[in-house]
């Protein structure tokens, strides 16, 4: 058997998010599959890198599947791309090696969360950049943002349900740059819960906006309990920058 | 009568482009004296500086419009923003003089085109870039730009009839910039005729391409035929970025 890598930008806004759902849904996942399947002339199934949401895009999500034959990696790149739709783009199609799995060999994922602060919103930004009308301290957004740093109990911000699995995660950094009206968070760990990240940037533009304290971080890593959150920022300002390997 | 000018930017892919039609056709014009009426109570016309065709985009285009009364401008920006739909915003409202008039005054317009120059384009730019493939040789382009300069017979670079109006338009001047993957041809004149820019900027694709030779340009202004052109770039790689005023 072969294996195969994909590092794939999409622009999320019409799809289901990445992971196919049934057979009718649109899923970028599923998008893949199909463009794959009908070039190869066998039934491919990918495994993703990262589960992204509805509405929410890549820029660097990484994929993977295997085949019973050597493929040409540029041919079959230029193909795909010409076969899938134009918010979907195939940026490079590798060998990997035998053992190579993109989801349990992922030592590190960055996400980037776009917000345009002003009172109104550039047209050509609208679609990539969640609206934040309200006066925002980064100051105090960096200082909260500080608390997330290290391993924590991530319960209250996650929709993710406990079972018997961890909900035990680790964040590695996060960054908060400005420039002009735009404000970037951008944010790595090794891995991240259902809605983590978007909920993490909801309770950071809260305390931007001065509408609750830094130290609610604290608090609501503490309670354990996702009812308190109270807040998911909108899905069209996230992407999946990059996905690390080791 | 107080007289105020508007600058708008738009997003001109879900619109029937600048000027309205009838009363349920989707315009720009249609939606900002929609919003205006409604906001003034009263019936408001207005009269924009270009007329830019289906699926065009502006950063700067301008409107101006009479009342009757006293406006208190930046309330109604604000609340023009509310109301009007994201992809339209009011950039500037302000008093202008009772002769103004946003045609008639109208001293220069320029109109930014931008090509993505790959075999592929970036998902998150495809709205706004119009896609060559080909290898451009930028020079032989700018070459060919030069022919443009001046005052021609544009009958072959338009779709508008003669009846008894001049097709002699003045272009004052063209410039090619390249950034990585991107291409800004950017044209400025006292003003254009319809669909005149995408024409020009189709037969410059296509010398660039080397589909045709710089020389054609010359030999199309000469021969004053509509039918001799041959190509339209399309129309979401185009933005009215500037109308100057005397």
């Amino acid at each position: 058997m072969f294996n195969y890598k994909l590092v794939i930008a999409y622009d999320g806004a019409k799809y289901k998010g990445w992971q196919r759902l049934g057979d009718t849904d649109k899923t970028v996942q599923g998008k893949i599959e199909t463009a794959l399947s009908r070039l190869i002339e066998k039934e491919i199934e990918v495994v993703g890198s990262s589960r992204t949401d509805a509405g929410v895009h890549a820029l660097g999500q990484v994929a993977s599947f295997h085949h019973d034959e050597v493929l040409d990696c540029e041919e079959l790149r230029t193909d795909l791309n010409k076969y899938l739709p134009d918010d979907i783009l195939v940026k490079e199609l590798s060998e990997a090696s035998e053992k190579f799995h993109c989801r349990y060999n992922a030592s590190g994922k960055t996400y980037v969360y776009q917000i345009w602060n002003d009172d109104v919103v550039d047209p050509f930004k609208r679609d990539y950049y969640a609206h934040v009308p309200e006066s925002m301290n980064l100051n105090r957004m960096r200082k909260a943002a500080e608390m997330f740093i290290g391993e924590h109990d991530f319960t209250t911000f996650t929709t993710a349900k406990a079972k018997k699995k961890s909900l035990v995660r680790k964040v590695s950094s996060i960054s908060i740059e400005q420039a002009g009206k735009q404000v970037f968070i951008r944010i790595s760990g090794p891995g991240f819960l259902h809605n983590q990240v978007r909920r993490m940037v909801g309770v950071l533009i809260e305390i931007a906006i001065g509408k609750r304290e830094p130290n609610v971080v604290l608090e609501l890593i503490r309670a354990k309990d996702r009812s308190k959150c109270g807040v998911t920022a909108p899905p069209h300002g996230l992407f999946l920058e990059e996905v690390k390997f080791n």
